[in-house]
């Protein structure tokens, strides 16, 4: 039987180039697989169904919240994103880690019921440079800009609550970082007890 | 200014292979220093004073508590041992992490000083290994290797109040988990604040 996986949950504000981070970790580390989202906002970019996030729409999402099939749900800037339960369980069974790029309420709720989960909080250098990088993305209006700004402040606000903060000033460092976290929270004495009771 | 150093404190029982393990994360990681202790136990094969240990007497040990000078201390198997407090402190306002090769009263005695200090226990992959690992070493008299048996078990139940537990079945893989611990504590919240605050 494999060890139990971990649960990491990621996040950070729009502009902190979490997805990067994540999918450097992921290439580098086989044990890791995503958590696929399901969220009620429409595909950006390139996208895909079932690859970065499952796209439903509200009624299908409503109803998935009242049947307890999620782990954690929010609306977030307008729309709803949550966790599917059991795509999750079935992984950490299997000894995979299973890595969350999901926003602070969500993350909190996952805490909540997982303590052992290990939060990261990913942020760039400085604030300045998220709108930077929001305004280089050119995807988003600028009332969305402003509002994603005002989210993101909000969100810093909350880091304090997270395990660990990871500055991205370099994907490869941040995610080498990502690395050291997990690599590290698998060591923790509450997931290696079996080696030291009852000798 | 460089940012504050970090406590590592390595803990497990005679025989767990700590020191080949600390020795490669010293060479491997220039950042971290080795906490030298003081000890009232004769120095033994090639070990050297002022490298692995300062060797003092009864009489300078007891005058060293009396002062102050140390951060923690205890006797075990009939001996002192005790950090000198100058010299750490000193590493961590330089920014080095300091590792602590000490047993389990004055890892306990660290934590309850210095919270955020990181408590390792290093185990071999099964107890039976402690008793072959010590009998191979050929230094000990029988009577002193059933003492330290005796203690390896109570120090094992004690590891429950570490952070982690390493298991040394390869050094060099044992560590690398040390040195990915040390990465994620820096990593930890309580040391980035002032990345997250007052944006």
């Amino acid at each position: 039987m494999s060890e139990q996986g971990l649960l990491i949950v990621v996040s950070g504000p729009s502009g902190a180039g979490k997805s990067t981070v994540i999918s450097k970790v992921m290439s580098d580390d086989p044990s890791c697989v995503f958590s696929i989202s399901a969220t009620t906002r429409p595909p950006r970019g390139t996208e895909q169904n079932g690859v970065e996030y499952f796209f439903v729409d509200r009624e299908r999402f409503e109803s998935m919240i009242k049947s307890g099939e999620l782990l954690e749900y929010a609306e977030y800037v307008g729309n709803y994103y949550g966790t599917p339960k059991a795509p999750v369980f079935e992984s950490l069974n299997r000894g995979k880690n299973v890595i969350f790029d999901i926003e602070v309420q969500g993350a909190m709720q996952i805490k909540q019921k997982c303590p052992n989960a290990a939060l990261i909080f990913i942020v760039p250098p400085s604030f300045s440079e998220i709108e930077k990088r929001l305004r280089g993305r050119h995807t988003d209006s600028e009332s969305k800009i402003l509002q994603r700004l005002e989210t993101a402040r909000s969100e810093y606000a909350q880091a304090i609550n997270y395990d660990y903060i990871v500055i991205n000033d370099d994907p490869q460092k941040a995610a080498n970082e990502v690395k050291a976290i997990i690599s590290a929270e698998k060591c923790r004495v509450e997931f290696r007890k079996k080696y030291v009771l009852e000798v």
